[in-house]
């Protein structure tokens, strides 16, 4: 069990909505935790541990993804200024369909590189070839929350393999892979399909992680169907009985709210991806006031183009500012309670991740502060908001582990995986007439 | 006059609407102007001209930011999260206060490398002690827009003065600095004074810089003091009948629109300020389909907190889907005509700028491709506007000069700079009560 001492970082402490910006700390890393965080130089170590000068740089905690695919990197450009429903049917569910198991694993890797370089050190991953994916996972060293996304069409026993996946995969890689069920969304699956999920999770003792309400027209076509609200489709079918990550919920009822403030429930809020398909966003300060947890999260790379956690942070900002009207909401502070704590809490993480302290896991990122974007440096956590780029994260910590100095990634290849990719593209971008993995319902015509 | 072969780079070429990746170009710069582009290892310049090998960089049009306020940089970060009216009154006129001459000399020299490092060439700057803002610009290498910011209560006197800058200055720099006249806005003076202004951009055969219809509220004082919007406020006192940059312009009327597209007038659009201080969005396709050019600008970076053209790009395009709840609208050719050819329509300068081609001016900015979030590259413009950052610039040429190599300033001191504006931070940020330059109007109760 390893000993590191990070020397004289900066450090942004936030807990309890309380922002304090500390100078020249050491931080002290047992094994994968965090022992001690004091002003630098006044910790001493028995155990004589590796030394990481650390000056200038300002450390918070690891990063947390709260909803990805992470593979969908492999089609990062390709559906551009198109409608959402022509982006699914004409584009992703087309392109999904020529995926192979290792394209996936190499695409988890050049994803899961992004994310490193980016500072996140944890991913809330939805998507298939999932076995590949926790290989990629485990190699990389980040921690991952990881479900097989699975459609009603695929059936049953379908769903009995994403289960299994569940069990083969839990708590693999020092603990730093957790699995739970993955339903794709109410609109793709039934309540029957569902009510099957949720008996699956509850049985395992893990949650489920899915999309909802991410637009209008799917709230309206749930009541059309079903009577009730995608929301209350979940409740009913017992998702919201076991710990459930919704995928972004856009456009909650009111009584919706109600629903999953009683429920275990967390929020993965994607910004980026909202305002590049003109979605709308989501109502961020009611769930909140609510009692309802918010994490961030970058979706996948189609929508959102990036895997960064640093620029989700800066649209949360500026996309409630800009929905409300007012200047004043969203402020710094809880910017940070959302990406650091929210993040964690939506990952029932909470206990263990989400601030620096002692007592809690060494997930670490180390953000350079001298670049002149970030001059002068009167508040530290706006510039990390409002100036800094995830081309700024120096160093990477994940469960002890360092996976990233300097900018040199130390459990990847990056060539490797980028001459991987390379020569899969040709074959990966072909779209034939017909074939697709799935099929997003069009509720009224297009244009 | 020097000879440049920028060897092997990839180039977006966009004109007329038409966007075309042109891979392995060689472009040959004589003096201040682009002599010729051609595929790699065709050019034989006789000239035996300096290499510059630019393999795998993107070359684009150096970058337009047609309205800042440089030297507020030296505030950044020290007005979040409050309303507008307490931006202006409580923070922004108070702390301007404190400025000297000296100060605005480091500050904008701080601001100008920061925008070099963003690949930013060409400023429309409206500030105050311009002649110091000037002698920074000269020895920076960038090409500028300056006007020396008035408010009505300075006096006819104050005004005449800063005619005496734009004489002072006209054409210096190689000809890279040209200079306007800078009126603060409509709420900020009288039509008397904005009709002072008018007959001396006239007279000097220049234009005007100035504010305008940043707020409905500005909108609904301007019929209660005037009986009429501010853009006929401009009309009616002379100002649009010379060449104007209107910064911001969120809230034009119908018959503003109008006016407007008759005029030669060119809009300021900062969309990360918009944002950030809750003040809704501009119009910017209705303006374009007026025929109204529109570029793009940072703003001040007490607003913006950045001076990145690049990331305003990227929120041009995705505020615009945001407001029209419509992912099809401002496509990327869109963007990109707008920050490149629109950029320089704004400053007048579409003769020579904003497009790389032949006889053009050669300020052209070359931007890395080969991060992993701009990889696969099935879109090399998507990738610019969705994935990239401005720590992804390399190399900065502007007039044929190279500003940056490699990330390294080449004609500023960056360390210097940082150290000058240190020593002077204790100082700027003290806010004494009731000193300020200016009073931002309050019409309506706060809160």
């Amino acid at each position: 069990m390893g000993s590191l001492l990070i020397e004289g970082c900066d450090l942004l402490w936030v807990e309890n909505g309380e922002v304090r910006f500390l100078q020249r700390q050491d931080i002290w890393i047992e094994g994968a935790f965090i022992k001690a965080i004091e002003p630098s130089g006044t910790l001493n170590p028995q155990e004589n541990p590796e030394r990481l000068p650390a000056e200038k740089l300002l450390a918070i905690p690891g990063l947390i993804n709260t909803h990805a695919h992470v593979p969908m990197v492999l089609f990062r450009g390709l559906a551009e200024d198109v409608p959402i429903e022509s982006w699914f049917n004409d584009y992703i569910f087309p392109l999904e369909s020529n995926l192979t198991p290792e394209d996936v694993y190499w695409g988890a890797l050049l994803g899961l590189a992004e994310m490193i370089e980016a500072g996140i050190t944890s991913v809330a991953d939805h998507y298939f070839f999932m076995d590949e994916v926790a290989q990629a996972v485990s190699e990389a060293g980040l921690r991952a929350n990881l479900v097989w996304a699975v459609f009603g069409h695929e059936g049953e026993e379908k769903l009995a393999r994403t289960a299994q996946f569940v069990q083969r995969w839990q708590g693999a890689a020092e603990g730093r892979i957790t699995t739970w069920m993955g339903p794709h969304a109410p609109y793709t699956t039934t309540p029957e399909f569902l009510r099957l999920c949720a008996r699956y999770a509850h049985d395992l003792g893990v949650g489920v992680h899915i999309h909802v309400s991410e637009t209008a027209d799917q709230v309206s076509f749930s009541y059309k169907q079903y009577g009730k609200s995608p929301v209350r489709v979940l409740l009913d079918s017992g998702v919201l009985d076991v710990p459930t990550i919704l995928a972004h919920c856009l456009y909650p009822e009111e009584e919706d709210v109600r629903i999953l403030a009683d429920h275990p429930v967390g929020i993965a809020h994607a910004p980026k991806t909202y305002m590049k398909l003109g979605m709308g966003t989501a109502p961020v300060t009611k769930f909140r006031q609510a009692g309802i947890s918010v994490g961030l999260a970058t979706d996948g790379v189609v929508s959102n183009n990036t895997l960064d956690i640093l620029e989700q942070m800066r649209l949360l900002a500026l996309t409630q500012k800009d929905a409300a009207h007012d200047s004043t909401v969203m402020p710094i502070a809880e910017v940070l309670d959302i990406a650091f704590y929210g993040g964690a809490k939506v990952m029932r993480q909470n206990q263990r991740l989400g601030v620096l302290k002692p007592g809690y896991l060494a997930d670490i990122t180390l953000v350079r502060q001298d670049e002149i974007a970030g001059f002068p440096r009167y508040n530290p956590a706006a510039n990390l908001i409002y100036s800094v780029s995830a081309r700024d994260v120096d160093t990477v910590i994940c469960n002890g582990n360092v996976l990233m100095r300097n900018r040199q990634l130390l459990t990847l290849d990056k060539e490797t995986i980028k001459a991987e990719v390379q020569k899969r593209l040709e074959r990966l971008t072909q779209r034939v007439p017909g074939r697709r993995i799935a099929t997003y319902p069009i509720w009224r015509k297009p244009g």
